[in-house]
């Protein structure tokens, strides 16, 4: 977070609650050396951790698991000069134990198509670290950014 | 970019046109040794360079002058399952030229409210590497992901 940028800061349960209601969002991790950012779609688990599904064969598990990353989900209406903007960091894992996998499987992120459930692995995003801030309509903005 | 994905890749023009079109990006940084990302308006320069107008009184340009960073925006239609992803990694410069300032005050990103000149930088980030993907609403999605 920032300072001296005239947002107003959210809370944690303000931030977790917004960033449930996103469809997408993007994690955001390093890629050989580089900084690297991939939008996904997601869901919050019980303790507001993000569950992403993605395949056995794709390398985003390799490249994240085990690391800290963040994640970072916004809205904003550019007409209404409004939006908000939460970012989660916290260590990536990809889930490993059977039971786990199970209980992502019936309530994890829901597919745009079915996948077959052996191609598919959960990552779990920790929410170590939770921040928000939001702009609403009436307040004036320091300048084009939303968040700087 | 990742492989065994299933999205078409764009090419570097195509890339950037769709970056174009965007009204805000995200800025993928690191900030005290962790993962940082922020939503900010933006515009392309002629030289397809991303330019984001900041507060002098911000910690952004501080944190990304002269550092490689990624610059991320994206359009989703969750109903239609369709949309496409660009991401631009660079190195990023906050402008000292005075000249070169002032070309970008006449033409850079449109600030929500008006600023004092006087308290304004801009941050160009240089697009050595632009890579897009897309997905089609009538193309089968491997997962819930757009990206990974």
């Amino acid at each position: 977070m920032y300072r001296n940028d005239g947002f107003r800061e959210l809370d944690r349960l303000e931030s977790l609650r917004l960033l449930g209601t996103a469809a997408i969002g993007r994690i955001v991790h390093t890629r050989q050396a580089l900084p690297a950012v991939l939008p996904v779609n997601f869901c919050l688990d019980d303790d507001g951790a993000v569950v992403l599904r993605t395949s056995a064969a794709s390398e985003l598990a390799r490249a994240v698991d085990g690391t800290v990353v963040a994640f970072e989900a916004d809205e904003v209406d550019r007409t209404a000069r409004s939006g908000w903007s939460v970012v989660l960091t916290g260590a990536a894992e990809v889930v490993t134990d059977p039971a786990e996998h199970r209980r992502l499987a019936r309530r994890g992120p829901r597919s745009w198509v079915a996948v077959p459930p052996r191609q598919e692995v959960f990552i779990r995003i920790l929410p170590e670290l939770v921040t928000g801030r939001e702009v609403a309509g009436d307040r004036a903005l320091h300048d084009a950014e939303l968040g700087a």
